[in-house]
C-alpha cells in the first residue's frame, strides 16, 4: 500500500467541521474569516516564523498550545496581520480566541488563532467578532473549500491537498507567501489527520516535513511576522510513524509547490535540485540560495539561460564550491562541467525555459545528500504588486 | 585642517598615468579597457569578493599581489567577467598581466588584473591583447575620466571621487553593482593616494573603510564573482594613520553611495540608519537586512509608507528586536514607537518618499552603536534589465 493523493477536505475527517465567511475585512464580500472546529480536543503541534518580530496571534497561539498541547478550534482572519500592534494586538488576538471559546463552550486555551494581511494596523475587531459569531452558526462538513478561500490574500487559487493510506487521511490547506495587495504577508498552513500519533513524535515528524518543504521555498526572500504551520491529529487510526512521515512529506511538498507556483507575479515554478552534496545542510542551503537570488529569478522570468548567475548564487553561501566537480543542468541540458563552460544549443535551452515549470540540477559530486527547493520567477508584475497597488 | 572633496583624478598623483581605450568587447566603440600605470612599484592592498566562486582575475591578482605586496600597473576589462572559465580563464588572466608587463618592461607579478561582465564566457583575448598594446602607447596624465568610463558596464555615469588634506590626495573610481545588460556583474573600486602608509596598516585601514561603505550597500542582494577593492599608496606625503582613515572613509562612503544610487533601474537612493544598537555588528546587519529586502525596496519604488515591512526585515536577521524600545522614522516622520503604530499623516510621508534620496532611521535605544547602509529601490526596470535585455 502507498500514499495516494485524494480529492477530499479536512472536514472529511471524523469530528471536523468548518466555516468560511465574509465579515468585511476584505473588499467585495470576499471570504475573510475561517473557523475549523473539532468535536473534542486533539493533539496538535505548530511551527512558527523564525522572524523575531512576531505577530500577536503567534504569541497568543503559542501560549495557548503550550497549556494543554491540544486544540479544539482554529480561527483565522485574512486582510489584517495583527503584527507590530503592541499590547492591543495581543488583547485582540486573545479576544478572538475567547469569542470562539464562548460560542463553542470550550476553554479559550483550546483555540488556535492566526492572522494574515497588512502589518502595523489594528484588527477591526467589531467585524471579526461578528464574523466569528456567524461562523460558529454555520459550521458544516461541506465547507472545506471555503475555509481554504477565506485564508487567501492575493493568492490566485485556494491551496488544498490531501493524501490517503488505506483509511488514514492527511489533509491540508495553505495560503501563499509573498506580500500582496494590500500588502498581504505570511505563509499559513493547517493540516489535519485522523491518524493516531504520539504527542512527542508529532513535533519531530512535523519539523522533518517542514524542513524539506516549506523551509525550501522562496518567493522574495522575505520571511513574515505571521508564518505558521499547524498539524492536528484526531487519533482515530493507527499507523506507523515512518509511514505517516512519508505521507506528511508528500502532502507538505505538494502544498509548498503550490505556494511557490502562486508567488506574486509569478509566471513559472522553478525547481532547484542539489545532488550529491557532502551534507544535507549544504544541499538545502545551496538550493535556497539559488531560489532566493533575484538575478536567477529575473533571468528565468525572461527565459534567459544565464547560468553564471546560478553558480554565483551558490558561491554566495560561503560554502566551498568545487567547480572542477560540479555538473550544472538546466532541464536535461548540461551547460557547465569540469570547470568549463560547455557548448550547447542556447536556443533549445531558452525554449525549455519558456515552460510553466522548469528545473535546474546542480550535481556537486562530493557526497550523498540531495535537497530540492522551489520558487517562482521574479517578474515586473511582482514589483508592480509590491510597489504600486496599495498607493 | 579637514578633508575636502576635490575634483581631481588619480592621475593628479605624481607618478600615475592611465589610459582608457576601446578594444571591441563592448558595442558601439565604447571604452572597455583601462590601464593605470605607476612610475615605480608601490605598496598596495586589496579586498576581494566573499563569494566562494571566484573569477580568474581575482585568483591571479591575489597571487601576484602576495609576491611583492606591491603593484606597478592595473589592467581592467569590462564586458566579460572571466568567471567560471576554468584553467583557460586563469591562463587568460595571466596573459593579460604578462602582456602589460612586457609592454612596460616590468615583472608580471606587479600587474593587478580585473574583469567585469558576463559570467561563464571566455575572454576575447585577441581584442584584449591589442587593447593592452594600444593602452600602453597612450598613457597620459589627462585620462582620469576615461579610465572611470572604461570600467563601466551598465552604470549610467562614471563614478569618480577625490579628497584632499593639504597636499595629501586620495582619489578613487568605481563601477556599480547589480547585474546588467549583457549580464554585467561586479563591483570594482580602485583607489590611489600619494600618502605614505605602513604596509601593515594599509590592510587594516582599507578593511575598516570597506566594512562601513561598500559592505553596507546592496542593489539586489547578490554578490558577484569579481568584486574587488584595491588601494595603492605612492608614499610621497606623510600623514597620520587616523587622519588618513578619516579621508578614506569619506571617499569610500561617497563612492558607495554613487554605486547605490546607480543601481539597475533605480529611481532613488535609500539610506538606512540604525542607531543606538547594542553592538556595531548588529547595527550593520540590521541595516543590510532592510536595504536587502525586496519588499521594502519595492514599497519605496512605489512611494509607499509601508513601514511594517521594515520591521519584518530586521526581525528576519534573527536578532532580538525589542519593539517596546524602537522608534522608527521615515524621514522626519515618526511612524512607530513604544510598540504602537502611530497616527501620522500618511500622505505627507508618501510625498516625502517621492524624493530622489530618502532616509529611514531605526533607533533601537539599547546601546551606543550606529551604522548606515545604502541601496536603491526595486523597480520594474530592474526586472526588465535582468530578464529581457539579453534575450
Amino acid at each position: 500500500m502507498v500514499w495516494k493523493f485524494d480529492e477530499i477536505y479536512m472536514t472529511n475527517i471524523n469530528g471536523v467541521r468548518s466555516a468560511g465567511v465574509s465579515c468585511g475585512l476584505k473588499e467585495d464580500n470576499k471570504l475573510d474569516l475561517a473557523l475549523i472546529v473539532l468535536d473534542k480536543p486533539v493533539f496538535a503541534e505548530a511551527m512558527f516564523t523564525k522572524n523575531t518580530v512576531k505577530a500577536a496571534p503567534i504569541i497568543v497561539s503559542k501560549r495557548h498550545l503550550e497549556k494543554y498541547g491540544m486544540i479544539q478550534a482554529i480561527v483565522i482572519n485574512s486582510g489584517q496581520a495583527n503584527a507590530c500592534t503592541g499590547e492591543k494586538g495581543i488583547k485582540d488576538a486573545e479576544m478572538m480566541a475567547e469569542r470562539v471559546a464562548k460560542n463553542l463552550g470550550i476553554d479559550k486555551e483550546l483555540v488556535f488563532v492566526a492572522s494574515t494581511g497588512k502589518i502595523g494596523a489594528y484588527l477591526e475587531m467589531d467585524k471579526i467578532v461578528s464574523g466569528i459569531d456567524m461562523a460558529c452558526k454555520v459550521l458544516s462538513k461541506n465547507s472545506g473549500r471555503k475555509v481554504a478561500e477565506a485564508i487567501m490574500t492575493t493568492d490566485t487559487f485556494p491551496k488544498i491537498s490531501s493524501v490517503k493510506y488505506g483509511d488514514v487521511v492527511i489533509s491540508g490547506i495553505a495560503k501563499g507567501a509573498g506580500m500582496i495587495h494590500p500588502d498581504m504577508a505570511t505563509m499559513l498552513v493547517f493540516i489535519g489527520t485522523n491518524a493516531k500519533l504520539e504527542k512527542d513524535a508529532m513535533k519531530k515528524i512535523l519539523r522533518r516535513s517542514v524542513d524539506r518543504s516549506f523551509h525550501q521555498i522562496s518567493i522574495d526572500g522575505c520571511t513574515s511576522t505571521n508564518d505558521t504551520v499547524l498539524l492536528f491529529a484526531t487519533g482515530e487510526k493507527e499507523i506507523k510513524e515512518n509511514i505517516f512521515q512519508k505521507g506528511l512529506n508528500l502532502l507538505t511538498e505538494d502544498l509548498a509547490k503550490m505556494i511557490a507556483k502562486d508567488g506574486e507575479g509569478a509566471t513559472k515554478l522553478i525547481e532547484i535540485r542539489i545532488e550529491k552534496a557532502e551534507s544535507l545542510k549544504k544541499a538545502r542551503v545551496l538550493g535556497r540560495a539559488v531560489i532566493t537570488s533575484n538575478l536567477v529569478k529575473a533571468a528565468f522570468a525572461g527565459g534567459d539561460d544565464n547560468w553564471g548567475r546560478i553558480l554565483a548564487s551558490i558561491g554566495q553561501t560561503g560554502y566551498i564550491i568545487d567547480l572542477n566537480r560540479i555538473e550544472l543542468y538546466i532541464g536535461k541540458y548540461l551547460v557547465f562541467a569540469k570547470n568549463e563552460p560547455l557548448r550547447y544549443n542556447s536556443q533549445e535551452v531558452k525554449n525549455y525555459l519558456k515552460n510553466r515549470e522548469v528545473m535546474v540540477r546542480i550535481v556537486l559530486n562530493e557526497g550523498r545528500y540531495n535537497a530540492t527547493s522551489w520558487g517562482s520567477d521574479l517578474t515586473e508584475e511582482y514589483v508592480k504588486i509590491n510597489a504600486y497597488y496599495r498607493t
